[in-house]
């Protein structure tokens, strides 16, 4: 029962764990917040996710992911992701924008593309008390994930809409590298667009395909209490989500791995 | 006999072609410039290689690479490369500035030691008639290989040098996903610091270890002809270094992979 208050285990950390051991594992630990993933919640069913959350007196901190908006159909599939959030009492909708349409060069379209949906889309959001997320994803996804490669980009992709509707997440993982990532945060703060910060470590090698690279909590080189603190002075005091991909900590029983986030979180990132 | 007369093989593009089958195979297309690379060179000789080159009417474009500024005896080392840059009558030498020492999470003080390395070394490089270009890699490789990791960046770190001591690398697979490459671009030709164009492609999926990833010009999703039309609208109209890091073209066999090379050259950068 010692977990920071501040502390959320993103889904995707212990992708393995069912979502009632997940729910009670972490209620165990004393943690406070989970980010989701709408594909274990549609599995779970999303009622029932939302009630098994709750009962357990745990925050949804967000769920992942809209985005990708060069799919057809993406704009009525990022009103259903709204939507979900909405019903999972979650305050934020983590988008991932795409990357490039299969065979196609335009990154500049592509990158207009993201900005014509989040115009569709913020008003939306803002009906239903949802606000989007922009997550700027590390260059090596530019195409074909996410063409919004950072933080400066998605402030600037932020900026017409309300803050209330459209802000953006700082992950360390994606950003670390970024001459610019400490102007950046400040200037989030400044234009009070700080919807969720995200944690994981930098780790090389890469793997093959390079998603499931991300390092545990101290394991790598970002300066994550440097990120923390940051984020921090930008007047940010939400939730911080460790989110990791690595096939290792997959492997690894929920519960152990939870405590092993928890004990690197505490020794790494406060 | 055809090559366009700014086309430049980078040794490293057919990286087992021994080097007099490597220079005589590029006379035989025309070819009017090599890049070469510190190691191969060391093996044949700095001397003998100097004049296989230029008794087969080649210039040496550049020459990889100095740089790696946080191991130990980088100064002493990057003057040796400076030395033989000149030796092998090339203009440039390219730096790959090196990442992390191991376990350092300090990314600010890699970067300040780049910038003291390069005030060490500029004036050297000017005595030799060599212009040190300093390489932004992909921030995929910004731990292990590269704290410089934007072009912007890069222009800054010359910016207190002479224009003639020390420039930048442009090269489109590094750079191609950062919203700010054209008008860095256009900035490094105001400010004089285009010192050498390199061209390879940008697929997925990154293979392990992502060093060996770079595509063949045209397989990947690189705007290269809108690059080539940058760098020349700030004036350059030096060689064209095409420098491709792929398995499957170093199993080709050279004459094979130039000519393919120059195929694509022609179709996807002209």
């Amino acid at each position: 029962m010692t977990a920071d208050p501040r502390f959320s285990l993103n889904q995707w950390t212990t992708r393995h764990w069912p979502l009632p051991d997940l729910v009670s594992g972490c209620a165990a630990e004393g943690v406070r917040g989970v980010g989701l993933w709408r594909e274990p919640v549609a599995e779970y069913g999303p009622t029932r996710a939302a009630k098994l959350v709750r009962d357990a007196g745990l925050a949804v901190t967000s769920l992942c992911r809209g985005g990708f908006f060069q799919r057809e159909g993406a704009i009525a599939e990022n009103r259903r992701a709204i939507e979900e959030t909405a019903a999972l009492g979650a305050p934020v909708l983590v988008l991932v924008s795409g990357g490039l349409p299969d065979g196609s060069r335009d990154i500049d379209g592509a990158r207009a593309r993201v900005a014509d949906a989040l115009a569709e889309l913020a008003p939306y959001a803002g009906e239903h008390g949802v606000r989007l997320a922009i997550e700027p994803l590390h260059p090596m996804f530019a195409s074909d994930r996410c063409v919004v490669a950072t933080l400066g980009q998605a402030l600037d992709l932020a900026a017409p809409h309300p803050a209330a509707q459209v802000g953006v997440v700082i992950d360390t993982y994606h950003l670390w590298w970024d001459p610019a990532a400490y102007a950046d945060i400040a200037r989030a703060g400044r234009e009070d667009r700080l919807a969720i910060f995200q944690v994981a470590d930098w780790t090389t090698p890469l793997p093959e395909g390079v998603l499931t690279g991300r390092g545990m909590l101290g394991d790598g080189c970002v300066e994550l209490r440097r990120f923390r603190e940051a984020v921090d002075a930008t007047g940010y005091d939400g939730p911080i989500e460790v989110e990791i991909f690595n096939e290792d900590l997959w492997a690894t029983p929920g519960e152990k791995a939870l405590t092993l986030t928890l004990s690197r979180f505490a020794e790494h990132v406060l």
